[in-house]
């Protein structure tokens, strides 16, 4: 009998406002799911991949999830071939963390196959390799909390030092996904190898603040901490209508609106359903008024991070 | 009958490594203590200073404590006299924060004596200001913890919002003085006003990693998020034997050490008092060593703040 297993890996929000680089939230919905099949090829092969409008690479050693597969077989030393479908139902470059949820699928995936060698927590850096080959670098901010779930704080990435951060019950996330390409190449050169002591003082009160306003479940404090002034006002202009989009939401319900990772989705946090629901439709209506098209994922936080789903 | 009361205000540890600017945590001893006495003269006047060697200018409008008094009672629309005892137990230029305390002490008593027309919280704008005249900034850092107790995140200074953040049971800090001088405005000329993106990284990923540490009760990701790679290694050299003394500390029971405020005071944080007067025996020790006397003093955290003595 052929071995076979599908797991679903969520989107994520990496940086949210004022944590560029080192927080990351996992919502319910939209996310990756990815069928591994163990053979005796001794080999690890991408079958099909549905979704990525021909985009993704084939070669498993040029994929994510062939890649994070790779790592883990050689890692815990087995020999097995595998094959993987990959659905990817995340939009490609669209800061929801894609690469990093086709990995984590492959990699919980191949890890319930194999009778669970390791634990969810160990299957990190193979999913970080992974990232390595598709963004350049080693990073975290996505892998981690579409793994675990929650909201992740990552300390350090070398040595790995991760924090789950507890969340308010009635957070719920919206992203918002314009129809434009952001290239996290250009995203990245956009920023500034330097930044005033004064910007990075703001920074950390308000990383601080948000971590704080979290564990108390003060929705409030949430949407007061949750400002960037370091990555959002240089990548704004990346985004059209990204201010626009933002005042749009503040005033509908949000409690705060950023850039979620390098962009352009556009992501708030809002106290319960209702306001997420809202402060979506407004943000949408901005992009449609200089005729983009979008679309709006409404999400609980994902507590629990990627799984399997049959 | 003449009315007077007496009021005493702890030391603060600002910044707190990471922190910087941001983070002010209030111990229980030491603390200057402040009487008062209200009088007819519609004059406020400081009648006597203990302890500052002669110091602290006698003149009310460049004295904190006499600062604090004539902005509290011009808010309050008072047109009483007070004259003002002062008794500093703080080392002045220390990094205690000395000028904040015996403005709160001096708030917190003239409020009592007249029926407490403010709650301790709005008593806030009147050290700052306070603080403006002693510093040249209306500065929060010192003054909040001093005034309310624990550990308080300044998240703005103005419009002002500060957080107070809960602290572990057992968490007990250390501050050795060493005889030594760094002037504040020396401690700020050594700052440059740009940093590099990826320090100021580092310094969000573990101020937000202190803040989850206090409220989660980890010891230990409080002594890793200890870490302040933007002031520390420019003032460092402020203080001899800086670096000898941390390591001292940090293999001595310091879950984390640092400078406190601008210096020259070095605080650790550490689990328990036995590990504490090590630490701080540490400290001692290999300042000694370059012949420098200091004075240590162990501490559980302040979770009261400033308070009325009689």
């Amino acid at each position: 009998m052929t071995k076979r297993i599908k797991a679903f890996a969520p989107a994520t929000i990496a940086n949210l406002s004022c944590g560029f680089d080192v927080l990351g939230l996992a919502v319910q919905q939209p996310g990756d799911e990815v069928e591994v099949t163990l053979n005796d090829s001794g080999r690890v092969t991408i079958d099909a991949i549905f979704g990525d409008g021909g985009n993704l690479p084939l070669e498993a050693t040029r994929n994510t999830s062939g890649v994070a597969i790779i790592e883990f077989l050689r890692a815990t030393h087995h020999t097995t071939g595998a094959s993987v479908v990959l659905h990817k139902n995340l939009p490609l470059g669209s800061g929801m963390g894609s690469s990093a949820a086709s990995a984590v699928a492959a990699v919980v995936a191949i890890n319930e196959l194999l009778g669970r060698p390791l634990k969810k927590k160990e299957l990190l850096p193979f999913v970080m390799e992974a990232e390595r080959v598709a963004c350049g670098s080693a990073h975290a901010d996505n892998a981690a909390p579409c793994l675990l779930g929650g909201l992740i704080l990552i300390r350090e990435n070398n040595p790995l030092d991760i924090i789950e951060i507890p969340t308010p019950k009635d957070l719920v996330c919206v992203l918002v996904h314009p129809h434009v390409e952001v290239k996290t190449r250009d995203a990245r050169a956009v920023l500034k190898p330097t930044i005033a002591l004064k910007d990075g003082i703001k920074q950390w009160a308000n990383t601080a603040a948000l971590v704080a306003g979290m564990m108390k479940n003060d929705y409030d404090l949430i949407g007061r901490a949750l400002v960037d002034v370091i990555a959002e006002p240089l990548r704004a202009d990346l985004i059209p209508g990204f201010w626009q989009a933002k005042e749009a939401a503040l005033k509908n319900g949000a409690l705060g609106c950023g850039i979620s990772g390098s962009g352009p989705t556009v992501f708030c946090l809002c106290h319960g359903r209702e306001n997420a629901i809202r402060a979506g439709k407004a943000i949408q209506q901005v992009f449609l008024s200089l005729a983009l098209a979008s679309e709006i994922f409404v999400s609980e936080i994902n507590r629990e991070g990627a799984h399997i789903t049959h």
